[in-house]
């Protein structure tokens, strides 16, 4: 951490900053700049809140100089993490694709999205049965029931299922069928369940938040890290700016930023990104050319007798041909699909 | 609901669109444009999700028209909400201040500070016993004891109590010392927590998060209302914005904004807006100004010695200059303090 | 400037560093971390750009600790500027309102317009001759035409006048008429424009960009200074944020942040912020509430005629209001109007 | 246009607001709601601004059908437009790559960066003669020295060239060189300038402003179409969020929005979007994927040296590195660089 005094700042303001840091425990380091006084401090500041300087008399500015986050970076832990489900080997060079519907509808509904998910070679799919819905008014999921479909798609046809957790006292429900529970958009700072999934011992996929920043998302991987919990996918998802003809707007340099800063799984999701299935396919291609190790798309037998988010849902043809598109330009960056 | 078909798009289309609205049970009422033709839907569109329509062929843009809120709104409640807490009425004439640290930290803290609220005529008083925190490595709050200490305030000094509560479990409890319920601004959209919160007979203080509209503010005090507790005080703390010389930027227009649209009381919380305590006078003066019903103020007997968000707690004697400052703004606007 | 160096940076990248900082004149100074060698940068670094460092190897960031301007800085200037116009003195005790429409449309129109500011105490009569506006099919303005209806209202009823200038080679022109020049937010960083402005002897006012920082404000106005004009007011005029119950997001907060940072006179713009008449008296009163210098309140005759921005000008009734409002809250916090 | 009423607004407000309507030589057409009635506006609604009805009394909220623009739309011109420049056909089958450095520094510099371009492939070369920059005292260019190093350049090495134009009065001197004038992103908004290069022969590339939306971008491209000039080639270049690790978000989505929306070649800026030279290759890969008919890179010869943008300047073998690997991705994508 670097404390910056304002300038002509007086003796005893700085000599009260130094105190301040040796009684922390800290090493003050001073550097007489031309304008302003610099004071370093040594060691481990993650310990440390900015706030605990910034209002002391004559200081201008504190600036961190560590990441705050230790488990989630590549700094301590350089190598890839690779997580293994149902045989997909996420994190590792083949990209892997992980389709469904955005809710769990019916029987019928589930079992024939998941057969073209597994004809397209999918080894993983999605499925709401507890939704986070802006209205109350709005279908929240068939719940339970819906659990128990995904558990026999599971059963009958071998793909592995992720599927949202929304509250702490869910944890257990869920892990009982999911083989990744997500952490959905609007939870990502939820931290009672951060800590009860952190808990768990299913790999968590935790969706960025739409407007929060990537070292949040990383801070929040942090948390159930922290609990014992490694297993994490990271899953960009779009974040909320000014532009108005996507829904959000997919933030692709996370990809690479993100890869530089942990080595945790990176994914996407275009779907919720655009709101608008036709532009799917070139957000989808645009991911996997970032380097992403992995695709949510969303994918309805009939989108628009969709109960949630059918705007977003590509049709099985779309998806098809998405799958076989990606697979080329997987192949141009070195992975496969 | 109105659909607006693309240019030139052919009749089955617009038959097709037709058919479908029909069927939902609503009726369809066309308008012949010079370029598109235009599709009213006639009926409680609150019931209908804008992607029914959204993806079938043909169709360009679906319209909203009725605000998709109804307990909140002003149109099916146009008087005040007025909510009477140890004697303050929120929501009525005076400008109701609610003051105290951001986290409990000891017992002669909170009693300081308790002390200098009462003393400037503060009826309410607020400290956070369980903390969000973007860290899993900072100070968290003292949790039970936290909440102990608040109960003793409550009884020694006769104020009443606000404090932050995290997660559905945690309801019953907060609600045994907590005169008000406060929901962060990172769990605005935690439905689960919503729900809980709304099934309590405790009023209940709903901070916008710093990333969601002033309707989405208004569709989770929806949910808590739907579920029956209609006592919802709502509370903007700033939004995130690019601009970085205050930590969220306050949204004074929230204000007169959200008492066009809604009965329910409006606060403000200029500490966690600006991140800065020498805004707070500024900011407060400007939210009283603007129509306010209410401030939070976080105030630390010893702000240097916070163990967090030390940097936007005012001093007791900030503090007390807020009030006498503001007592004189509300007058100008035509109000008490 | 501070240059931090990556965990475990090898010795002959930080002496890279070093060497560099030295052959550009100025002097380094090595802070040793714990995890991270900082480099401290000993000289006037407004010459530096934080690039020269960035890509170097082994360099993981740079940290500027000095602010980029100094004409406009208070640090440089410690004492408000006042500028003197028509007898109004703009930034100093009174709040200085300037009102008008948005287009100047006719002779009648801006006559009648011209007389109610005057009625209402105002010294300075502000109207657009020459129009930015997003689609060239929108009215933009009577041009020249517009430019002499203003000097008529400029001798006939002794009020100065604030017009806004487009381009570089409008400047001796539009200063021909106007008293102050305005800058429109889409020319806040249209550097040719910011030159010409700059060496005219009227005041500017300078209008931030709708999504520029309050620093990159600073800077536009220090362009001005530094051709030798420092007559420059500063106004906020609402900045594009992902809310739209209101056309933009007016930046409170901007207020008090400037008046720390500057000496130059700060103005809000409540009507362009809004976008929403009706929002115009609240914002006013939180701007002056605030301490801001000054108001541009955008008033027509007859709004639901107005050729441009009719939706956010006040008829001529909620402007007399606004005038009596805003003088109780001006005189509630040590001001006159 | 469609014109919705408040809930509840009586007849004679639903009334004046016809009546408006057919005196501006509209047809209004009625649509009772079950809550609000609907008055739709049929003609050209381009003449019209939402203002007119926006503010009488009765209306809640006015909704445009149309798009704005026209001669950009492709609705109104189904077909790519191709503008072909040196042999290179821009928004054509091939991806057109524009390689050179931020600014011209010197003869040996950019003759150095140009032979880079060339060997690979190249045949336009970027540069900047005037640079805009936030600072009045950081290097603004070489200005007409560096112009006539572009001339060189062109001469003696058949490249063709693209630089900024920053005013109205140096677009003629500019277009006697340049064989693309460039408008840059604070200037996207600058009417009297966009005016300028639309009277202008030369084909124009358009920089998205970094604050403004994909409509007013193609607003934008109008007023240069409106003006005669219907070469204009779109840019990307990273939208302003409150993200921080990349200067500003690449917004891949608006390359398959702008290619339905509008005939006009995409291009995308990497560069400037991330700010950052160790994410160029990536965003450039996801760029051509997501379907851009080309790119804009900057690449220095000795970055670590450039006065200008040095962080976001690849050297000459990242660049070749890029080149290399673009080539597979747009075969995956079915086409060719």
């Amino acid at each position: 951490m670097i404390i910056i005094m304002r300038n002509g700042a007086p003796q005893d303001q700085v000599t009260a900053v130094i105190d301040r840091v040796s009684q922390l425990g800290f090493k003050p380091h001073i550097s007489p700049g031309e304008e302003r006084t610099i004071i370093g401090v040594i060691g481990d500041e993650r310990r440390l809140d900015e706030s605990t300087f910034d209002l002391m008399e004559g200081v201008e500015r504190v600036v961190r100089v560590l990441k705050p986050f230790k488990l989630a970076s590549r700094d301590f832990h350089p190598e890839d993490t690779v997580i293994t489900v149902n045989g997909a080997r996420i994190g590792d060079q083949p990209v892997v694709v992980i389709g469904g519907p955005c809710s769990v509808e019916s029987r019928e509904q589930v079992f024939e999205a998941a057969e073209i998910v597994k004809a397209n070679g999918g080894m993983i799919f999605r499925g709401g049965a507890f939704k986070p819905r802006t209205s109350p008014y709005s279908f929240r999921g068939m719940g339970d029931k819906g659990l128990e479909l995904l558990a026999q798609i599971k059963s009958s046809l071998g793909l592995a299922i992720i599927t949202e957790v929304m509250s702490p006292e869910q944890v257990p429900m869920v892990a009982g069928v999911a083989d990744i529970l997500q952490v959905g958009t609007r939870n990502m700072q939820n931290y009672a369940l951060l800590d009860a999934v952190g808990r768990s011992a299913r790999p968590v996929m935790l969706k960025r938040g739409m407007m929060s920043t990537i070292e949040e998302l990383l801070m929040s991987a942090e948390y159930i890290m922290s609990n014992g919990n490694e297993q994490v996918i990271l899953c960009e998802r779009g974040i909320r700016t000014f532009e108005t003809t996507t829904r959000n707007t997919l933030d692709v340099s996370a990809v690479p930023v993100l890869k530089e800063l942990t080595h945790l799984p990176v994914f996407m999701d275009p779907s919720h990104a655009s709101g608008r299935a036709r532009y799917v396919n070139a957000l989808s291609r645009a991911s996997v050319a970032a380097g992403a190790d992995g695709l949510l798309i969303e994918m309805h037998p009939h989108p628009e007798m969709a109960l949630s988010d059918g705007a977003q849902s590509v049709s099985p043809d779309v998806y098809t041909q998405t799958i076989a598109d990606l697979r080329r330009v997987a192949e141009a960056v070195g992975r496969s699909l």
